[in-house]
């Protein structure tokens, strides 16, 4: 910041300090409470959808083209997100608390780049994740990140492994991609936080559930279990005999036999009641030659167990899996356009889970 | 495999035994050869673009629903593609030996669970990759990835690290991800290699370039070097005084003066003529309120400067990137819709390069 900008700051925190005008920023785009239908942000924002996550977000571009971004790419919904610009006032302890009792609020994602009061920030926190998921973008990790802040806001690089210990201390999630923001909060807003790391995943294609399998165990901390005896029976009554039914789940093979629907159908829900799995990624073929009735049957099965995670990605026809996600998500179903994605953050969702369990742990008194 | 399976094989190695007649297969969805308008393929594939790219896929899945997305999704063209099946005669060191001569073939794509004969494929991978990229997907190099290969064909899981060190040797670049053996595809078929891994990448968000700045040093191995001082001073002065202009590139400040076409424009061109930079990536904003005339520009630039690459992501309106894609990538620019995509790609091109270099370094006389 120059010195004509830090002479208008003092003057900001003088007029803050003798009138107790609370102010948001400088330096920011401005903030929305969909609750209120309040938005502050100078940028076009268009139609706000109201939902139930919320951002503090460190940059005033987050009100500004990411969300208008999220609103036109995705179908999920916002409660508050607030720009914090240059923290001249209000920071992220501050709206993190206000947000730990705010009842519109189910999960919380920020993007800092710096702490203000890095001590309140850790305390807020703690309590905070004892009933609400925190999921952090921090930027600046390294020599080259902290030199694009520089130019960007006058935060100053901390040292990033003192901060990553106490993030952990205080049940924080980390994230490291600017895209998880967003995909994550999608899964959040439509379904709970996975009860553990064992996945069963469907696809049309062996390639793809090998690929998927090696990058369950070597990347994303993903669990491949074993199913019940009952559950893989069932998947292999419904298959021609010379495939070996097992998990994850080679569906093709069956939907030669009974059609797309009803394989999909049955397997899953047999993978529903296996008390082995705690999430379902579904791998979905669209084409017109493979035309399936009607999606309902997804949307039945993930609200008919709602406990457990139910994610869509697809292969095929590019323009009929828009149509599909289209039709999933605003039904409570999360759907992804690539297929990695879903199991990215599945990946992200249990490290929170954990998270959230060992903090819980260990401040219970 | 199952019994009778394994004696339909057999009888089928007879038949080639005695009659000479080649096969490719069984288990497969068929082959692509674009140059001859020949599909063998089983799977309802639509229109076929032709193009640089050739595939060689031990999965029949790859000639089926992945090119009808590749066909949808994208809009580079293959050359030829086979679906090795369970490899009983034709196995892919004879079909990557065929793509090495074949002039249609610019870049290969090998999607393999396991080497029929693998001391002749690193020979002739070896040679191959004097002259052309050979980018690898190796399934089943986990227990649970093997696992699945065991239901999907009859392939053994092979020694991991023994594989990885041939590979290595042969100048093969490997990959993890399914998606990118479509997204670095796309990019080769547009673009050259990068000479470097010396990247600009210019944002409407001080945030992005942070996280990205991060993900560049910690995850893509990919340098953010300072400009010469001609280009720096370039940036600056279209820019206003307050903000301090380097590499990556801040650019909002400029587009509030000089509109977002001149500043793009310009600061792309600056970034062309600096020979710190090897690659550049752009990150659009796209929204009616903020109209550009024309990205005609950003055609022009790549194209007057071939040796550099010019790749482009975007911010704001979803459908409004569909729309600037589908105008770039048929004129020769890659785009990509989600902002890390572009990197990741750039960081497995970079990777090629330099295998590329280590083996003709290795092996020259």
């Amino acid at each position: 910041m120059n010195q004509e900008g830090q002479e208008l700051e003092n003057e900001l925190s003088k007029i803050i300090a003798e009138t107790g005008i609370r102010i948001i920023g400088p330096n920011t785009a401005g903030h929305v409470s969909a609750p209120h239908n309040l938005v502050s942000s100078l940028f076009p924002l268009g139609k706000i959808t109201h939902g139930n996550i919320s951002y503090v977000t460190q940059t005033g571009n987050f009100v500004g083209h990411t969300l208008r971004y999220i609103m036109t790419a995705e179908n999920f919904g916002v409660a508050r997100i607030v720009g914090l610009g240059n923290k001249v006032d209000v920071d992220e302890s501050e709206v993190l608390e206000y947000y730990a009792g705010d009842s519109e609020t189910k999960a919380i994602f920020m993007y800092l780049e710096s702490f203000k009061r890095p001590r309140r920030f850790m305390e807020i926190a703690g309590e905070v994740t004892r009933s609400k998921p925190v999921i952090l973008l921090k930027g600046g990790n390294t020599r080259e990140g902290s030199q694009a802040v520089a130019t960007h806001t006058a935060a100053l690089a901390s040292d990033e492994r003192i901060i990553d210990g106490a993030l952990k201390q205080a049940g924080v999630t980390r994230i490291y991609k600017y895209s998880h923001l967003i995909l994550a909060a999608k899964a959040l807003s439509y379904m709970p936080l996975p009860r553990g790391n064992r996945v069963s995943f469907l696809a049309p294609s062996g390639a793809m559930l090998v690929i998927l399998s090696d990058l369950c165990r070597q990347r994303w901390e993903l669990d491949i279990p074993d199913l019940e005896e009952v559950t893989r029976q069932r998947l292999q009554e419904m298959s021609p005999p010379w495939i070996r039914m097992r998990n994850p789940v080679d569906i093709w093979a069956a939907t030669t036999v009974h059609g797309i629907e009803y394989s999909y159908r049955e397997a899953i829900e047999a993978l529903m009641k296996d008390p082995n799995i705690d999430a379902i990624v579904l791998i979905l073929l669209l084409a017109k030659e493979f035309r399936i009735h009607s999606l309902d049957f997804i949307v039945e099965l993930a609200n008919r167990y709602p406990d457990k995670l139910l994610y869509v990605t697809f292969t095929g026809v590019k323009k009929d899996m828009e149509t599909a996600k289209a039709f999933l998500e605003p039904r409570g179903v999360p759907a992804f356009l690539s297929i990695e994605e879903p199991f990215e953050v599945l990946s992200v969702l249990n490290r929170c889970r954990k998270a959230m369990e060992r903090h819980s742990a260990l401040t219970r008194g």
